[in-house]
């Protein structure tokens, strides 16, 4: 297969278990602790898996942050995107299939929009921030923990903010599914999108500001 | 010993303590978040203790990933296959014995044929394509991520669908074992294993589509 | 930018999102072991993202144990303890914007002395231990797990003695902002800090006493 | 200090964080999925720390399993036990200290002898069989993930049979600790020693029959 190709497949395959986790705990019935502990490995294992064919972003906001760096090719942006939302719409679709009759379905969350606008571009500047430092650097070249680290920010982000003030998405694929799950309203996930690009552009200038190559 | 026989050896020890895991979390009634996070630590611990020896599978389905990737020769793979099974029964009988008196035995399980096939067959296919990317390739030779990897895809799947849709085996031994626990029916045990190994095989697939040695 | 401004930076980036976690997991409702996984994965985090940087201190108290042991310049202590303590500030204020109207107000805690003080004093001292060995030295050069190493330090602490004994600050610029977030008492940061202090002094003797260079 | 002196001042400091987060989160009334994680992390975080001194052992069963398969000198065994066994022994006294008034006394558990022995048997196996394949090889030298799943390997046989079959030590030294902490009667630690120093012996053995030098 023709090498970007196989880039796009990888992100649409890591963003389709990264939803498909996401569906799944938040609608059959997960403990507080268990969805935000299953959404952060479905994420870092997809990084281990893809980072060395595709840079395991699985989020636009990343892709986008990742680009201002350099570190993907401005063309390929959009393919990247698409094949990220695409791979969480298929994994909505077939949840729907395996899923039917097991669904509780959630009471859509409304949260304040200063609040959420907030949260939401914090955690993903910081998500950002974290894949730029410990995955497109010399200086960090060849290390074992980025996929570990990016996983894990998603998990403080959940922790700290998801549900309570925001989605917890910081990530506009991943908002774009969870509006159609029905766990937010469709204004909520137009937000959501905005503060996360906004997130991961910062998070790439804050990389500028603060990287030098050794 | 015969470096073959060796192989095996670990397999075996590999997959009894696996199935010593789930047979102690399932029936000593832990709380819901524990089983999941000590069975993929299980794997996780044995994963890193045999990778380097038999590549550390303990899982019928990611021995026939690794073999149609061509990182297990064909001719192992039913040696492999008896011993990771053999591993899972010996654990069974073992955990009988110490248990006997504190056994809380579960009512069997139950679920939906198209959601428990659907389950077993994506989470096997995530698991065996991390295995594949993580574990056998050049580009990520010499990592020390790929057991945390393997483990938590374990984690990811048995809190996504583990308990509501399916057993959560995600493996043709485990299948076995449980069965033989009582945790899942006869015909459960069957149709798993089928769906689990079908994942195997396509994750060989996509890996073949997404990966170029460099 | 300057390097020494580089540096200065990422401290108060990472100090910021520690605290910010601390404030939300706090104020925000989590259940019991949720406050000290999320503060932990957000230490780890961090320390992953600017450790190739500034070494990823964000604690005053393992900044004096750095330069104790010559892994920080004397003359950078201040501006470090500086930047950390700010970036706390900043994190307290801006979520009080961010969670105004969500925030579930805790009664101040208030511990015995003598306990607050050991409890503080002994796992500050076994983090700053841990940062000295696993992410200053020579012999360990290179490795991929000190992230989670220093992280996961302060989970044990938390879990062991947090809100039982003490705060669970284990870091001076963590009592100011739980102080200014009306978690314990005026008296109890001060003591705190001191506490904090000599741990890390004491962890860098400790450090000299065992280590030798290969 | 005397090379071998540092070695036995690490293995007493690990020791020393290894008890007191057991005392602490048996004795404090923590949550039941609380303990485990705690004191595997505490273990992992001491090996880290220590492993390029001592090797990190922390008990007397994965120092008799060292010393079989050649890892530690014969006449450092003894040294090193008295070592763990003293950091052990001053981390109780100085929990009775620290934690004065806010002790929930336990009560002390009894066991099924059959399946304590074999309980504490199995998982010690499995424990030094961990720490010999990953941290005593040229194999795998200079990984990262040792800690990792050394300490999860106890996180494992906590969950698994600690507190339902046994008292979930798995090292001669925590049991000598949380005997004199009340949690467990004398005979049980006798028999628990027992079972951990057999559990290192066999590791050992099987170690030497699954291993081969490249």
């Amino acid at each position: 297969m023709k090498e970007n190709l196989k880039k796009y497949l990888v992100e649409l395959i890591g963003a389709f278990f990264l939803v498909l986790t996401i569906a799944s705990t938040a609608l059959l019935g997960s403990e507080g602790v268990i969805a935000p502990l299953a959404i952060a490995s479905a994420l870092m294992v997809m990084v281990y898996a893809g980072g060395h064919i595709s840079g395991g972003h699985y989020n636009p906001a990343v892709s986008i942050a990742a680009a201002i760096r350099g570190a993907l090719p401005w063309k390929q942006f959009v393919p990247y995107a698409i094949a990220q939302i695409l791979g969480g719409v298929i994994a909505v679709l077939l949840f729907a299939v395996m899923a039917k009759g097991s669904i509780n379905g959630p009471e859509p969350s409304n949260f304040n929009l200063k609040g959420l606008l907030l949260a939401e571009f914090l955690f993903t500047f910081a998500l950002c921030y974290v894949v730029l430092q410990t995955a497109t650097t010399k200086n960090t070249q060849g290390n074992s923990y980025y996929g570990l680290a990016i996983g894990f920010t998603v998990l403080v982000g959940a922790f700290a903010v998801g549900g309570s003030l925001c989605a917890g998405a910081f990530n506009p694929a991943v908002a774009v599914a969870v509006g159609m799950l029905g766990i937010i309203p469709t204004a909520i996930v137009v937000w959501t999108i905005a503060a996360n690009l906004l997130g991961g552009i910062c998070a790439a200038i804050a990389f500028k500001m603060t990287y030098t190559e050794e």
